[in-house]
């Protein structure tokens, strides 16, 4: 059986606030019949690929707000995306905000196989921004207001090989790629929404489409797995968010890498055997790990210097 | 109180199989007044840097492998190198391989204030390579015949900050700096010897610098504090090993690097107020962090993959 996957990462411009859901599935649509015409097993769709990044807007209304999230998935406007997907034997991988029927709301991803089948649902663990109304910020980061947090990482066997599921600023934590990691993953799959201004400290903004391939080149490389890095992205409603979506290989090397900040997918093979030119090597976790060293991580939360 | 920590990263060329300490011990002096010319604080030189990387070579004569340890630090021969270091007002970080009275034997490091008191020594956790003779290297990596592992990451209060320790193939593994990070450290100083040939896989060889920034640059951004990484380098006996001694920001940015593959220094000034731009926004542990997610770093040594 082969071990080579074909990933499209399928990169998303801007989202006006107005846009209809059809009008984005037309976008998704293009992309997918590009992903199949290039021959991809798999095309992963960024974090909250069906609006706006919406987070950005302090919402009281819960009308207002609920306009955004998703009560089925797939719902009325997203079936034609999961059934042309299916018809055409290409696996999804598609981020969305979900509602549930009591009242619950997620940073949610799904997994689909090229069969149709669901492989799994995340929740996003790694809930960035903030709660409240900050009137200070050019604009909003309210994710910790408009969503609940998941509670774990999870991979699973799918695509021939065992893949695991993360969003956006979960990837700049170490532990992230790690749990997954003793998880036995072989690729992530990882959408975002970045925005290259950081209004807490503008400093990081030069920096940010760097810090997005260290982390994500960091944890493929530490963890001998491929990371798939999907964007939402460009200048979407005045705010311009990173693009650079890439596909990582297990050495730590961008292997595919968008060219444009709009609509566009990036596609690679992902020969899955080279995991473990790391995994059975230098990063041979049963052999060199040292989980009696490691208590800190998980026995605190914040850090607690010397006296 | 000032809290820019002026460091000097002295990187350590080829030394000889043959080459007595003394000979070696003027070279470290070399670079210490290099280093308090420079205004240095704090002189960080590499791992095991008193004589050539003795793991490469297997010897089953004990007398032989014990000319390689020191039984007391300071001592005989470096006692005139950590004299002159507390006469310059310059601290000092030294690797070593460390013979304790009772018999064990471990890859050390020492760190000592600007005064001459000793802050702490330190024994490398993560071990690499292996433990019996294996002909069919080129040469050989007994680091886990020659050393015990040590049993834990540090931080101490030092030079105005928060400083840890870690050694060589540490700064592969995430864990160190999360470790260290936990602890609140500021900076940390790693001594690395890495030959470029990695006969396991020499799918990396090409890679062998880009790898070692990489995770260093990682843990910094990702733990908002420095790195420093030195090395031990160049083509001792035959072999060639990295050099690329480097100082990070928290920022995760490269701001001073050697130039060559001898004896080096390479400075910067660590603004330690910057770790805050990093820890207490973006990774504000006690806020951000999720360890109820994060069990499987710690409940397992190997990878349990899905089933």
């Amino acid at each position: 059986m082969s071990r080579v996957l074909r990933v499209a990462a399928a990169q998303l411009g801007p989202i006006a606030r107005a846009e209809p859901r059809a009008q984005v599935v037309d976008r998704l649509l293009v992309l997918l019949r590009d992903a199949a015409a290039a021959g991809a097993h798999l095309v992963v769709y960024p974090e909250l690929a069906l609006t706006s990044f919406f987070p950005r807007w302090y919402m009281d209304d819960t009308a207002e707000l609920d306009w955004f999230y998703e009560t089925e998935m797939p719902g009325p406007e997203t079936k034609r995306l999961f059934d042309e997907a299916r018809q055409l034997g290409v696996g999804l991988h598609l981020g969305y905000a979900e509602l549930t029927p009591d009242g619950h709301r997620y940073n949610t991803s799904i997994l689909v196989e090229r069969d149709g089948s669901v492989v799994a649902t995340y929740r996003k663990v790694h809930l960035p921004g903030h709660e409240e109304y900050e009137p200070w910020r050019p604009f909003q980061h309210l994710e910790r207001r408009y969503f609940e947090p998941g509670d774990r990482f999870a991979t699973h066997r799918a695509f021939g090989g065992v893949v695991g599921l993360a969003t956006c600023n979960d990837r700049r934590w170490p532990e992230t790629y790690r749990v997954l990691g003793m998880q036995g993953a072989e690729v992530v799959l990882i959408g975002y929404n970045t925005p290259i201004h950081y209004p807490p400290d503008p400093s990081h903004d030069s920096l940010v489409g760097f810090h997005s391939h260290l982390v994500m080149q960091a944890g493929a490389y530490q963890n001998g797995m491929f990371v798939v890095g999907v964007a939402h992205g460009g200048n979407e409603e005045g705010v311009v968010s990173l693009a650079d979506s890439c596909i990582i290989a297990p050495s730590g090397r961008v292997i595919a890498l968008t060219a444009h900040t709009d609509d566009e997918i990036a596609v690679a093979d992902l020969n899955l055997d080279l995991c473990a030119n790391y995994k059975e090597t230098l990063f041979d976790f049963e052999r060199y790990r040292r989980p009696d060293a490691y208590g800190a991580i998980t026995d605190r939360k914040g850090a607690i210097p010397p006296p």
